[in-house]
């Protein structure tokens, strides 16, 4: 059996003037992702469900668990889909991450459980956030220009958008530019755990400068970021207040409205070369 | 003390060809909502937190709690501000919805700290909101030609977005495509939920006929539209594959893609006017 597609196949009734015909199209697939977590010796406990697309579960597991301060680098000793799934439907659906260490009721596990519960995290947490991340460190200032070139070349590699037009897309770049790895998703938080999570399960090679975003940005974005020490955040669209305040805090430079040779820089403006 | 703003007014590095400039810019604001449920005689249970834009938050309680079969019309006794939040800065951040009946250990309350738990619903969860939500009954057709006005209308009332471009909204529109009531927040559920919810709190008027988003449908927005009883949801853009099989078995007629004179079905075809 297969792992299910990115894109589904259906056919709808095309209303054009005048006229309506019936016509295939594709459509981005939305599929539930039940995220299990154990310890060695521990049976695998559920800790979130996300409406996701597939493809990428494991990076996707990975780094919703670092993001949410459970893994890091190193934690994680395998990733699998869980055999143990009686619905052969479902069985692509449910994702287990094994820990190398016990995954106790310490601070971890209480958060995870609460933001998952939540959905977000608020002002509270935003507190209790820095208690496991520290803001960003200092980085190389990354030029203006590149970050001009970053839309056109996140737009180049999002596949299954141009199939579908329903994808919110995530890159992350190193300081020149080049791409490092991008992934698509119906979720926006899901496309940025993809490519966290990327980073954690194939460790090596270029440092990320940029995490470049489709969309717009909210708190939980910026939260994602500055937990994987990424200093810039550049999106198409716009930041929202809490994701500004967030970043200030945090030491994550937010570019919005990044659209041709302009955009705006709403936070540390001295991570961007100007 | 004022309830928050909409708009959150900020200074940004604004980057120009060959310039950069300090502006004033306006941000959509996100702040957290906590949403407690209480029933008579009953102390105040926190049940869900969400990111939500300021304003209309009573409307936003309301009509998360009916999208999530909690509270259905008249069954909501009042809804007002937590007076007992100590932090004066939190107190507009947290409302308490009190039922006409006891918040009790029924399906309904499992099922809405399960939802919230999981952020999602997932497969089985379609299965399960079948118990509390009848497919769409008959309605009458709506005319193409409606269908085709109504982006327009849509962004014509958008007012925050108008001013930071950082918004998703909804709008409730009646069956020869006249505005009902159009919400507008950072989340796009939450846009949804606020416009439900001004129909559960101010019954009465025209009977809603198509429900109108700006950007994505996902499986959770044919939920909300279905147990609303909304027989047809039009999108600027396109649905995901789950929320066009949720929509196909709840009754639902999803419209995407709706730009100038062109738009897609697909479900329910028979809820259009041809």
């Amino acid at each position: 059996m297969n792992t299910p597609s990115a894109v589904t196949h259906v056919r709808v009734v095309a209303v054009r003037p005048d006229r309506h015909v019936e016509l295939p199209e594709r459509l981005a697939t939305e599929e539930p992702l039940e995220i299990r977590v154990e310890g060695p010796g521990q049976h695998p406990e559920p800790v979130s469900v996300t409406m996701r697309t597939p493809g990428h579960d494991f990076e996707l597991a990975a780094g919703f668990l670092t993001s949410e301060g459970v893994a890091g680098p190193g934690a994680i000793r395998a990733v699998g889909y869980c055999d143990a799934v009686e619905d052969p439907a479902a069985r692509f659906n449910t994702v287990t991450v094994s820990l190398a260490h016990r995954f106790d009721d310490g601070a971890a596990r209480r958060n995870l459980l609460r933001t998952s519960a939540c959905g977000v995290c608020g002002t509270v947490s935003i507190d209790q956030l820095e208690v496991v991340c520290e803001p960003v460190g200092s980085r190389p200032a990354v030029p203006a220009a590149t970050i001009s070139a970053l839309p056109g070349r996140l737009r180049k590699g999002q596949r299954v958008f141009e199939q579908t037009g329903g994808l919110h897309a995530a890159g992350l770049f190193d300081g020149d530019g080049d791409l490092l790895v991008l992934r698509e998703d119906v979720g926006r938080h899901n496309a940025v755990d993809k490519v966290i999570g990327h980073r954690v399960l194939a460790p090596g090679g270029a440092e990320p400068a940029v995490l470049m975003v489709s969309g717009r940005v909210g708190f939980e974005i910026v939260q994602k970021a500055a937990v994987a020490g990424i200093g810039v955040l550049a999106a198409v669209s716009a930041p929202s207040s809490l994701a500004v305040s967030a970043a200030a805090r945090l030491g994550v430079c937010v570019a919005g409205f990044v659209r041709g040779d302009r955009f705006n820089i709403y936070s540390h403006p001295e991570r961007i070369g100007l």
